[in-house]
């Protein structure tokens, strides 16, 4: 299908923006594509980030998935550089510098930005976050400085966590901040917290949980952080990782539909409740595969599967973004975590009746060389017998275990007898003949 | 449920035999359950008998899964050394030694043996198999000599394959011959035995295809392999792996119902056409769970489930196997083979119109290290649009993603817009945002 003469503007050069582009050329390669970014490049890998402050690899440009120039020679028009501060809905105009554009199609792909809270101290000099590329040069030189010596990683979720590896592969003193009384409480149940703690504490990270940060102190560099009991903790630098909040602050006060928190709300197309205009990823809502909830779920794996949807529904091809299930995964030194659906206070609180199992097994025989521990925690709705979600923790190579049960939630088969029986690859190197899987179903299943 | 004064006779203290024993002993406790065991161990893990010959580990006895002494405390009576000859199923009696045992009901869990071809020379010293704890030392302490520089291995299924990785980790010079023009045909489409040729080549293996050995010369010791064209090829051991053959000679001639291999005749339930008479594992047939086909399939993972199986029926728990998808991978020196459901061949014998794709990608992204490249064949039923069977190669740390499609194989969902989304783990050491899954589903969505 082809259009003709129809002008899509992206405001955003990143995973959805750039999706959209490049797929939108395929699906139609007369179609006229302007792309406004901000920075100086587009298509940053961020997710990448933390692996260039530790050191795994030297050229920043490793984490450009793809250059300005490749996205030209396709004949997408990239204005680098550039920020769009208004849109004007009705006359279909987007504004930047002292100059306007004009489009048929427009897709807000303007991602978000760390929160940073309004501490005393938060501009102080060796305060940081990690989004853009510029974020992960400047951390990376900053943390060559020998007399950087303790750092604070304010937050527990996957960014905080990937930060305090990082920094302690530095030789680093970090001291990681969590508000909530346990790890990354929005993607994993308490054991799973618990787990990743101890994994923490045995890597020498101190963790503060229930602690809140009420200060940076310092002059011009930081000094200490403070916290709600007036304590001090000596650090000479702050890594902020609060989560992020979409960038829509010039969309506040116009007609386009936002969430509570910010976020464009679109529908399962991509599009918002403005005629043409479209967004997804990091700057939009999406939505719960089990629940058919509206979420905000900043993923790249959302972001660029949306994008795809948006590029066909511009090009005349209808798709629909069918949800997430929320599936993630984060290594913390040698050992990794993964989730997918719902939590188990997630599940009850969506009124499901569950059955939950956790089991404690090993990812393959004793006899070959490799053999690590395994868990895994299945959320099963009594009613239904269907998975609601699962958690798991063990070696990285054993990590790809949780997709077999991202599959099954999305099939949305029931847990019996001819599941039990699922037929798992074994061989000694691989696994063992009864799957950590097996036991999980079967004790469900009774 | 509780059974009274009912006995249960195993025949076989392998697999099958030992998980009906223990399972039937936790449905029921006060089951007399009695093991007649030709060997003086039980519950062998025959597949890491390659690792021990590689010498992964020393003792042979961490094949022992469980020891007889174990099982004996739990009330199962076992009867080492001593091989039932004869079964009269008018009478319900075993006979073994000068006497007999008389049983309500029977497992006849006797497993499978290495086919040894009808070839001159065949008897000679070190002309091995690998199926026994025996065959195992007496294979490991011949290949401590440094004399035997070549060997032979006949056969290119699975075992053939561990078998030519672990003499080449001794050193030895290894030629392996398969009569067939490919790899593992039975286990895998021709691409997949191409690549698994090249790591074999890559690995100073030397693969003869289409090769049959007409001969093994020597006198006392072995001295070459005598080829169909009368060429020879010098080797200092054989070690034979074509392929296994149910253990049922004693009943033949006898009124229960056999396959044309020799293979037990079992319905779902584990029941042979015999009242009362159950088998299982490597001497029986399973069924393919696609087409229902009845199959021989002696694979661990099968007896395993076929096990649990018979010993709820026996307990008066109704249960039923439904089936294998043949689920398997091997490990040939650093990359993992891994295959699913129906090969292309099989699906087109079976009369499906099929549609299938072949992607090359990476398991994780570039910057972190450690990515490896990834093959992916999946075979899809175009009228259904359901997954029939997949193939992957790649790194043993990828190799969990088949089961991602096995999952989906079980499952029966269509590959349509949703699976194509199937929302999987992402983080930069695990994956990359679109995974080769998700191409691949793509691809046969177009």
């Amino acid at each position: 299908m082809r259009i003709f003469n129809v002008k899509t503007i992206i405001v955003g050069g990143s995973a959805t923006g750039m999706g959209v582009a490049a797929r939108l050329k395929r699906n139609d390669p007369n179609a006229t594509i302007v792309v406004y970014q901000e920075k100086s490049y587009v298509s940053l890998g961020a997710c990448g980030l933390p692996y260039f402050v530790a050191g795994n690899f030297s050229d920043p440009n490793n984490l450009i998935a793809r250059s300005i120039t490749a996205f030209e020679e396709n004949g997408i028009i990239i204005v680098p550089n550039t920020q769009v501060f208004k849109i004007d809905f009705e006359n279909k105009l987007v504004y930047f510098d002292n100059k306007t554009d004009s489009y048929d199609n427009l897709v807000i792909a303007t991602g978000a930005t760390p929160y940073i809270p309004p501490l005393v101290g938060v501009e102080l000099k060796n305060v940081y976050t990690l989004t853009t590329l510029e974020d992960g040069i400047e951390l990376k030189k900053a943390m060559q400085n020998p007399n950087i010596k303790n750092v604070a990683v304010i937050g527990a979720g996957f960014i905080g966590l990937e930060m305090s590896e990082t920094l302690s592969e530095l030789n680093k003193n970090v001291h990681l901040f969590e508000l909530e009384e346990r790890i990354s409480p929005n993607a994993f149940d308490p054991e799973f917290s618990q787990f990743i703690k101890e994994n923490l504490e045995k890597n020498k990270i101190n963790v503060h949980l229930s602690t809140k940060v009420t200060e940076i102190k310092g002059t011009d560099q930081v000094q200490a952080v403070v916290l709600a009991d007036n304590s001090l903790i000596e650090v000479d630098a702050v890594v902020l990782a609060l989560g992020f909040r979409p960038n829509t602050e010039i969309l506040r006060n116009t007609k386009l539909a936002l969430a509570e928190n910010g976020a464009i709300i679109i529908d399962e197309t991509g599009h918002t409740n403005i005629d043409h205009v479209y967004s997804g990823g990091d700057a939009a809502t999406s939505s719960n595969y089990i629940t058919g909830e509206l979420i905000y779920s900043p993923l790249a794996t959302v972001a660029s599967k949306i994008a795809r949807v948006i590029a066909d529904n511009i090009a005349n091809k209808p798709a629909k973004f069918v949800g997430s299930i929320r599936s993630a995964v984060v290594r913390v030194f040698d050992l990794g975590y993964a989730r997918t659906g719902l939590g188990e206070f997630e599940a009850k609180k969506q009124g499901y009746q569950i059955r939950t199992v956790l089991i404690k097994d090993k990812d393959q025989t004793n006899y070959v060389n490799g053999q690590t521990d395994l868990y895994l925690k299945i959320i099963m709705d009594i009613k239904s017998r269907q998975i609601l979600g699962a958690q798991m923790s063990g070696a990285v190579k054993a990590m790809q275990r949780i997709n077999t049960l991202a599959a099954l939630i999305w099939s949305k088969v029931p847990v019996d007898e001819a599941l039990e029986q699922i037929d798992l690859i074994y061989a000694p190197p691989f696994a063992r003949t009864t799957d950590i899987l097996h036991i999980a179903l079967a004790k469900l299943n009774k």
